[in-house]
């Protein structure tokens, strides 16, 4: 009887201990949920994705413990040791929370408490970081920004271990690190966490995140509203010269929700910044989704994230290289880390997209969470689909109207991509650039948007970040493939301006299979002109690839002096004009990016079609222009007033006409030909092209003639003044009728 | 009975009609045999590598059946349309008649005769091909280089349909067609086809196939030993500024093998030239060694054929493209269609070395032949060894002597690869860069040789041949890694000078893994000047990667200004000196390529260290050198008095030290870290050297140390007076004695 009542108590002390977990609900819970460790448990030495990332990602958190926890004070910028290791300490520690769970192995538990509460012993005491550039300090890195990171991500693993610490240590850690944590990048930083901005997107995130894991409302509802906006400086602008508050905006991750992304899904700042801020938003909606189904997150703003995801994957190259608009370092693609997630929680909350799984094979890797696991077993049932990128148009411009936008015609196989950009001013991040585009063939550039000017995370250049010639030279318009008038950029190259005003669609057209088109137009950029840019990706049976008709027009109350440079790359082959390089390069100007363009030669063309031919990545390319005796032709290459070698020495040929108003230009750029120096076979390397024409040009119609060596002429006739599709035109082209219905008419001759 | 003899008779005339064959003797023979035919046939099907050739090349060859035959009157420069298609005949017709034995299916026969007799219809009337250019012109080609190798091709596929031919139909073509063609390139054209060099190899070796097929002793002893040497104008220089006859030399096919090759096998042209010579080499000695087998061509010379496919092959990169030393078209490698032969000839009658079957295995095909079928099979036997490349050293010279050499410095795994050139002048192809060195890691280029000056077969610039910059830029010392003295070239730019010269080895040791080294002496590239270049490859634990040592000795009787190049690509991370960038770009000089050079900066170190920098592929690089106050520290690029823009746009960087008579150049390469833009992760960015210091330098030794950031230092000791391995030296350092024996000593201090 006894034994019996003594068995009876160890068995309520057992069930009270057990109960614990219970009593402090099942974890984890935001991000992995219980459930989903279930289900990956059941799951695991079958899905061999899965697998695969759990032995990576098991060797690199076990390497890291083997070497044991370091959190150093803090002192170097980005690319120094002590942010490298507070950055690495954060991703570890997430990854290990997963493990703990999926791999039942308490290691990986005490790891993180160990770390965390090195991180408690230090943090309250900790000063401002000691390096002063950020508008915003954080205090284990030198911005808030990179503290938000490390809060993102650390929630995570806080809630992986919730149940494994005591009540006592909970409060410690809450107490210590996590509320003061939260508070300096809220609170103790309005500029930082108020705006709209991806900055503010991972402050509203981390506080957001640590307060669901901590079940703190008031740090929820602060993530999600912002704080109260009192005493704000309206005036005052960040490092990037962009305002920090503008009057009447809301704040917190539910504005920022609303304004960052167009209808379409697409991001002002460009995909660059899209793929950074596309983390905080997903993971903490993700959090939001399972604690808060009551916002139905994934659903607000017409489902704008799942949207954003699919944008972001088709503002991708051929090689899933995202397209460089706006300040963007070149080779940043959706292999990223930041995409693996973005990719996973919209198959996972995005009704199970099957293309989206032909993405997370391409990636090889998976979130160990409950939306890796749906991707893994999903792809392990054979579900995966191509995600085959076709021709697509985005608006940009928040929730709250159309603002331009960016269109990408594709050829399809043949991989030839033209990105054309007449998009707001994309914040503070955004560049000179109305009616710019760039060119690509299997993912190389052919006509690049030079990108940024910053060697991200490589501390010997300028600790890593923006140099001063990402001013000067990348944000400017010259620096791009659009027309620059009097050399100067677009708005001046002000902020205050540019962030007015955005270009307007005048049509797009994917319906055509042999003709992809867009056109837009911008009337702001130089007061008094009018721009409108219209271009097509063409195939036609007689060129050996599809090439591209770029026409612009251009309409002025003044005399200006137009440039519109072609920003190419590689080796000139030949030219059909005649040029002179000076003995001596000197800048082409003084200002306004010029500043850093030598000038290598100029020449002028004696008819009426200039072609400039080149050989880039071991292809052909020509670039066939209506240029005549009045244009300069000039060719230029970056790297004047360049003390520190910060630019690349990259190439471009600027057509010039001077004392013109009203004008056109009219080019072809044709991809033909390749060339083997194993072989040493060129293969069509000569441009198809006999003559470029502009037949007709007026205020209603605007029509050019492509001739072909072969005799063919093939004409594109656009109605300049009316976009409606089932509008019937008629024109008279060299005494000849045609008439026609919609906006543009492509027909041989 | 009269059924019986009826037989009988139906017996005799087939059996003579089947006789016509034998009494021709067994086809075809001098390449593809009649036993290879019946081998291959056996195997077909079984064999993957030689099954998947067939179905390639029958695809290729149907399809040129299909579009029908073409032989236009000739009119085009290489790249032009005549002569890709006379090029391209000759390519088909070969493997027409492989294919007509191998799949026994007669209209390949019947193509290759009608392609044939086209040609035999327009030969004797054809005049001189129409362009000019070539000291030798051809009939079908514009020079007689290529109607060698049309010859070379066709014999082979004249031998594949000899006995499917009549006698008449042999004489018409033999009449018509291929003696006065053999007569045409021979001689017609003595300078074409006397002399040392890869064009008369050509010519040697069409001659002497088509006289192997048609039997023809006269025209097969012409090609063995040349024509009679009688009226040769010994001051006649070719197009490349090479002299054709030089006073006694032998001439012909043997006459080249001896000449070419030295006894190691490398060819005095450089390894682009030699994988263009190797295949008729190797062809007509596979048809001597089945014609001829009095002459065991392939143990001529010591087995010098073979040596020379092995040189070639490891005078390659990690990608397998050639070092390109002399002229030499960058992108050119092992995957050729001569290496495919080369590799086949030289594994069937070589003594069947496995490793060749690795690079057969990466090259992906073999030849439809004898060869190529011993290849597949044994490939398809698990024989397959992989060809690994390790430092060595090939001697320069012919078979009378070493003159010079170059050396090749592996680190193994890592795949860092240092070339070091002190050959002799290359003949006509030959640049001006005594003790110049290129430098590699992973197959990518480190520190460049310029390559040549010239697009090949790409009509667009020159018609693809060389461009005037190949000689006032390419050939020039300053276009490559190795020191100007008063920004002269070395021997004056001068052919007739430097092919009297050539550099010395001093040693080569490849027998520690951790220090590969050589060092090599040159006296006669400025009279008065002795240049001693050591250069090690070395491994430490304390550095992440092999780092290169470079220790330029000069000794002369006048005080001169040295410049030493070093032509890194990429962008520049950061130095340790100040510079300054002129605010327009000159060139550098006037002459000698110096020309071709603008000024883009001009530093002083301040340290006796100096340090540059970079980032390439990726990758960071540091230059340390050993350069006080004294040396200017420029900063080139090429590209000045280009009217065509045929250079490449490519940095340097130059020690410029002036008024010094006996110096020392002490500079380390050290490959460090890599850059990733998707994780924006930079590891190991910066230098791991903190010192370089010249520590002794007398006449009889010299001493570099090299302190790293950890605080070691290792000391590499050179004694420049006694290469004797096995010599014993003593020298007191510091105040500290030190002892070692042989010619270097490489220690931690």
């Amino acid at each position: 009887m006894i034994q019996k009542y003594r068995n009876l108590l160890i068995f309520f002390f057992l069930a009270q201990l057990l109960s614990v977990p219970t009593l402090a609900g099942a974890r984890p819970k935001v991000v992995l949920t219980h459930d989903g460790v279930q289900k990956i448990r059941a799951a695991l030495g079958a899905v061999p994705l899965f697998d695969a990332t759990v032995a990576r990602v098991k060797e690199e958190v076990d390497a890291e413990i083997e070497a044991g926890i370091d959190t150093p004070i803090p002192k170097d910028y980005s690319g120094g040791y002590t942010h490298e290791r507070h950055k690495r300490n954060f991703f570890i520690m997430q990854k290990a929370g997963a493990l703990y769970h999926i791999l039942e192995d308490e290691k990986y538990a005490s790891y993180i408490r160990d770390t965390l509460f090195q991180y408690a012993a230090m943090y309250r005491d900790l000063p401002l970081h000691p390096k002063k550039r950020s508008y915003a300090r954080g205090k284990l890195f030198w911005q808030c920004l990179n503290d938000a990171n490390w809060l993102v991500y650390v929630s995570q693993a806080y809630d992986a271990i919730y149940n494994y610490l005591s009540a006592e240590e909970r409060q410690t850690l809450e107490d210590n690190l996590f509320r003061p944590f939260a508070d300096h990048i809220s609170i103790a930083n309005p500029k930082f966490f108020n705006r709209i901005h991806n900055h503010s997107t991972w402050g509203n995130a981390a506080v957001g995140m640590i307060g669901l894991v901590m079940g703190d409302d008031e740090l929820v509802e602060r993530a999600l509203y912002g704080l109260p906006s009192k005493n704000l400086d309206f005036n005052a602008k960040d490092d990037d010269g962009g305002f920090f508050f503008v009057e009447g905006q809301k704040a917190g991750f539910l504005a920022n929700l609303a304004e960052s992304f167009s209808l379409d899904g697409y991001y002002a700042e460009g995909p660059y910044y899209q793929r950074y801020a596309i983390y905080p938003f997903l993971i903490f909606a993700q959090g939001l989704h399972n604690a808060r189904p009551d916002l139905a997150i994934f659903g607000q703003q017409d489902g704008v994230l799942l949207k954003a995801v699919d944008a972001l994957l088709n503002l991708s190259d051929a090689n899933g290289d995202f397209f460089p608009l706006n300040d963007a370092q070149k080779g940043m693609s959706y292999h990223t880390q930041s995409l693996i997630t973005a990719v996973n929680i919209a198959f996972r909350f995005g009704g199970g997209d099957a293309r989206l799984l032909g993405i997370a094979e391409e990636q090889g890797e998976v979130l160990l969470d409950d939306a890796g696991i749906a991707v893994a077993l999903a792809i392990g049932d054979g579900a995966t689909r191509p995600f085959e990128k076709k021709s697509v148009n985005y608006s940009d411009g928040g929730a709250d109207g159309k603002q331009g936008g960016v269109a990408v015609l594709r050829s399809g196989e043949e991989d030839i991509e033209l990105v054309f950009k007449y998009t707001s001013q994309g914040l503070s991040h955004g560049h000179y650039d109305k009616l710019s585009f760039s060119l690509y063939e299997k993912g190389e550039e052919v006509l690049q948007d030079y990108g940024m000017v910053r060697y991200v995370n490589i501390g010997q250049k300028g600790g890593g970040n923006y140099l001063p010639e990402n001013t000067t030279w990348a944000k400017q318009t010259i620096a791009h493939n659009t027309l620059v008038q009097n050399a100067t950029s677009h708005f001046e190259g002000k902020y205050e301006i540019g962030s007015l005003h955005h270009s307007e669609l005048y049509f797009f057209d994917d319906t055509n299979p042999d003709v992809q088109i867009v056109s837009a137009t911008e009337s702001n950029a130089y007061p008094g002109t009018v721009m409108q840019r219209t271009m097509a990706l063409i195939k036609s049976e007689n060129f050996e690839k599809p090439f591209v008709l770029d026409l612009l027009k251009v309409k002025s109350d003044s005399e200006n002096q137009y440039d519109l440079p072609f920003h190419y790359l590689g080796q000139v082959m030949q030219t059909n004009f005649d040029y002179e390089r000076p003995s001596s390069l000197s800048a082409l100007g003084g200002e306004n990016g010029y500043q850093h363009l030598y000038l290598e030669g100029i020449g002028r063309s004696a008819s009426e079609t200039s072609r400039l031919s080149w050989m880039s990545e071991r292809r052909f390319y020509t670039l066939t222009s209506v240029a005549g005796e009045s244009d300069e032709l000039l060719f230029t290459r970056t790297g004047a007033n360049d003390p520190d070698f910060n630019l690349r020495p990259d190439p471009a040929f600027v057509i010039r006409r001077k004392g013109a108003g009203d004008t056109a230009f009219v080019s072809v750029i044709e991809p033909h030909g390749d060339y083997n120096p194993v072989t040493e076979l060129a293969t069509n390397s000569d441009s198809n092209i006999s003559r470029l024409r502009i037949v007709h040009n007026d205020e209603n119609y605007t029509a050019v003639s492509i001739e072909d060596l072969g005799g063919q002429v093939t004409v594109l006739v656009l109605s300049n003044s009316d976009a409606n599709r089932s509008k019937n035109h008629e024109l008279d082209i060299d005494g000849k009728a045609y008439s026609w219905t919609g906006p543009y008419h492509y027909f041989v001759r």
